[in-house]
């Protein structure tokens, strides 16, 4: 097992969550910034001694990697460590929406447009048959993996017309070095970004969606999607991690909350880290492990659904995900490593 | 002036404000829980000296009362000081709505419909002209000033079909001894709350906007409105002052971002305290003042109108506008006392 | 395995720590508010299902039963326990200091006052060799747990005249149903308590050192004692999780940094989780690992030595230190189950 | 009135302050990042149109000049300025130490040092006298201020032979563009920071306490100054503003809690920003106000005294300051513009 890309948040994350893995062995880490120096100059909450290699070392050593690296960067990388025979686990954008789609979103020209068509699209939840051995896994992000899993039963159902979804995140979700981030001006402050349609994870739920519509229950990463449209609009909120997804749905048929909540339950049944709720979900509860807590709310006053989605943006929303994969691809029990339950307060 | 209610977060507020108000005298404040004790006992940020009053003593001095105290309270001394030829402006909810819906909504007996008649509506930017000589003001709240606000030049221009709104507020909208605020608890978290059309709030921001798009831009209380239903879901953001409003509305005909944003700078043009801003609303920018920010963005993709608006929930969603009020019924420059601007960082 | 009084802070952590420790079973949790609900109506970050039990349940169920309770409560508890042939690790401070110190600092008549005798202090670093087998133990707090290692290796070289202390923490080290501890009133704000010598972990902390005065590093909990003089000032830090501890030492003899630091690294070589730290510790990395990050650093100017320990206050500093002294108490390896790392950001 | 370097903080309160004097006309501010573009450009908070111009012009309208800018530039702006027959009130370091002690402590070398003897030491309650009709002031910073203002009393009497001092600052402190701010890795952390007597602020605290100690009461700034020796830890908490001073001294002679308070009480009595707490002071409770907060406190056990002082670190600890000192320069009445009590929550 290796890193590339391990001094930034998702790379913490990975960190902690592999050195625990009892079935893997983490055998590298790698990042530009600090290579050749001690784990814990960047990480002051980690205790190893060991140093961040060269990225060649940790390509050459591991025999899966993960790659925690900026948009842009795995298109590289990915095509030599396949040829070498590794496996990868890619947790940027670049391997989860079809080039062309890609390309209009992230402004950057894709080098690898081939190997889009091997990467298996890595929500467990949807897509546990096929991940079972997959070379190339693309990784969602934390805000796809909450609104997916906040209105795949109505998609899976065939119900679902549209929606407008709300983002929430805590500031980490930003990244290490991102700017605008400053404690003084984040801090007791809370606004939108990137609203009216502009954010490019908007492309990434729509095709989610559309792949359920199309294809139900379990679906295939190239298998045929259905067009459907959302607006999503994200807000920065001043916490480190969490991220809560409020979505209303506009639905056909006839629902009640009784035959909403049966959906969800029948939906989640036995899956390891959806907790279908009672309640309304915040955020906190899910600190540090890789649980998502669902909640559908029928509004008679509108006709409309309301659905949450609560869950930790650096475990289920990024590293706890890559790790649920890994377990996936390796035949290991899907839960290995995880936690289920989380911190509090 | 006097204010009845004095050590509660909107108490505190008025206090700010009022001590440093050049054309009235602040003559007595009161509170239950520290009536005779010195105003430092509850307020550790004054530096006053004098003593909480008794709450007959500040009815019988006083010539405008402030009624800073729960739902329930100010249906029953507003009558008496109303007698005792004194002006009320009240920060409850009791003269907000007609009885039968207030009573529908907050399960408490109404003991004054009568007086609900005669009550004001105290929004200034839609009831100035009311509010002029107004003998008792029905002051709104937060939540219900920054959904209205950012939904009311739609409204008077006829097209808005209703609306998904989300309320994101701070702590202290809870008041000074809410249940389930614990710091601990709070940080750090991120929740929904009486969602699914429960929230109280409700039945007031759908008939500001339902007398909006019957009467137009200057609207009278007691005036004709049209039925209009909104979706709301309220949360709970870790931080303590601050709210923000988003809202998706459902428009008819078409639109551009041009034409959108030419009707909202017509609108509020010349409005002392609404900013209709050109990049993205923060809660921050807001804070101590009696300032709203507030942006419409036409969403191409959905052809829905998305609206944010900022404000400090205690200032321009409490005690400012309360303030804005009595200016306006005591004829004095709108303005007065009331900072325009904000605390940063 | 059983927790008494798992609905507080203590033991939501005994509950996260003890459910993944592989080689204990536990057997049940008891709440007075919450007795015969299910863990998640106290506990929203847990997914379990199980109820808490009532107590005498617990009690019998259990053979080890840890005691989270106020203080107070385990001085009637621990005896019918222990008779029953169980083992107890108490939680509360009714065992950590002679009867009669204690009954002047807490004003509580103390009900079992030769069981002290019987009890084992659970600070491991320091009473390693007396907790392996110890039938009932007296588990330390956050700010005597940073205090005393902080200063321990002074007063194991018999260099300590006395220490200027300034203690910092987070919120839930109030506990869950701590006054004054209001978001709104916490957040954004720093101040003070119990200053000026009041604070009940005074005599414990002079103890802890002076036994270390007396006997050196390995010390008994009945053994000798000499007197030692501390100032101790503690302070609400508008955080959650976290403890600092800010030590100013007057010390005798001629040191330099090099000595200083030499003594650290010597006194806590090979210590599972004490890392003596070459830059200056920040609570977060320690947040929610068992860790303590320790520096010294001689101040030339004044020719005193400053110490700075920072901890997670329900970890090392209450249920994670529970389960270290279990593991001791048990014969089992003294780092099972217990983080070393924490988690980042 | 003009402000160069209006794009930090420190600009940002004395645009708040200054915009609302009723006596002084703000003609003109720069920045040289924001040169040429609107105040809003920098500050969402402040509506008001003006732009940011360029420094020459600022120098050239207003006859009274704040510098808020980094070490090392006022020193080569203040001569012309001076020349030009321009006021100057100097938020940075420039001028408070004699030069060679500001060539040691900062690394710059000093381009002004003969107008380091015209300088006067901007702490109103030290130096009002000598303020009035100034021309150029160094104005103290927070630390120092709150050190300064805590244990000037005991260097009044005389008794104060030496202190440690542990400082702890809210964020904002660092300035706008800090390194090492990001929310993610502050919010819910807690560290020292320049800790072992290399914090810059050292020899000023001890400087005025010294100058206190020779002189007595009312002090000159280049009159005679007494050596004492401070110990000064600072410590990063995460908050935006707010500054706490917790001093433990050394004192000669016999003192109680009531003698002390008196000591407090009269040193302090009819000064307008400075309270003296019968209990402990919190940094909340000066949110924007230019007060500081003091309580002194006997320590039996330990024969020392422990102060405590709360400020705004943007205001009292630096903009509220330097519009105190203003006013006392131009002879207005010194509470002009700056309040006194605070926000709440």
């Amino acid at each position: 097992m290796g890193i590339l890309g391990a001094s930034g948040y998702g790379g913490a994350e990975l960190l902690r969550l592999l050195k625990a893995h009892p079935e893997v062995e983490l055998v590298g880490f790698s990042s530009r910034k600090y290579e050749g120096r001690p784990l814990e100059a960047a990480w002051p909450q980690l205790w190893d001694g060991r140093l961040f290699a060269a990225q060649e070392e940790v390509l050459e050593r591991a025999e899966v990697v993960f790659l925690a690296l900026p948009n842009g960067l795995s298109m590289e990388i990915a095509p030599e460590a396949l040829k070498a025979g590794k496996r990868v686990v890619d947790l940027s954008g670049d391997f989860r929406l079809p080039p062309e789609v890609y390309e209009a979103w992230y402004r950057i020209p894709h080098k690898s447009p081939d190997l889009y068509r091997e990467a298996v699209y890595g929500l467990p939840e949807l897509h546990r048959e096929e991940l079972k051995g997959a070379r190339l896994v693309a990784n969602p992000g934390c805000y796809v993996t909450a609104a997916t899993l906040a209105l795949a039963p109505l998609a899976a159902e065939g119900v679902l017309k549209g929606a407008f979804v709300v983002g929430l995140s805590g500031v980490s979700g930003a990244g290490r070095e991102a700017e605008g981030t400053a404690f003084a001006e984040v801090n007791e402050n809370l606004k939108p970004y990137k609203a009216g349609g502009t954010h490019r994870h908007i492309p990434e739920m729509e095709r989610n969606l559309g792949r359920i519509l199309a294809q139900g229950r379990r679906v295939r990463t190239h298998g045929e999607a259905r067009a459907v449209r959302l607006s999503f609009t994200p807000h920065l909120v001043p916490m480190t991690r969490g991220i809560l997804v409020t979505a209303e749905a506009e639905v056909e048929g006839a629902w009640s909350q009784e035959s909403l909540e049966a959906l969800y339950r029948d939906f989640y049944a036995g899956e390891p880290f959806v907790r279908v709720l009672k309640g309304l979900p915040e955020t906190k509860a899910t600190l540090g492990s890789n649980r998502v807590d669902v909640r559908p709310l029928y509004e008679e006053r509108t006709g409309r659904v309301l659905v949450f989605a609560a869950l930790d943006n650096l475990v289920k929303g990024m590293a706890g995900q890559a790790v649920q994969n890994l377990n996936l691809m390796l035949g290991l029990p899907e839960e290995t490593a995880l936690p289920k339950e989380g911190l509090w307060p």
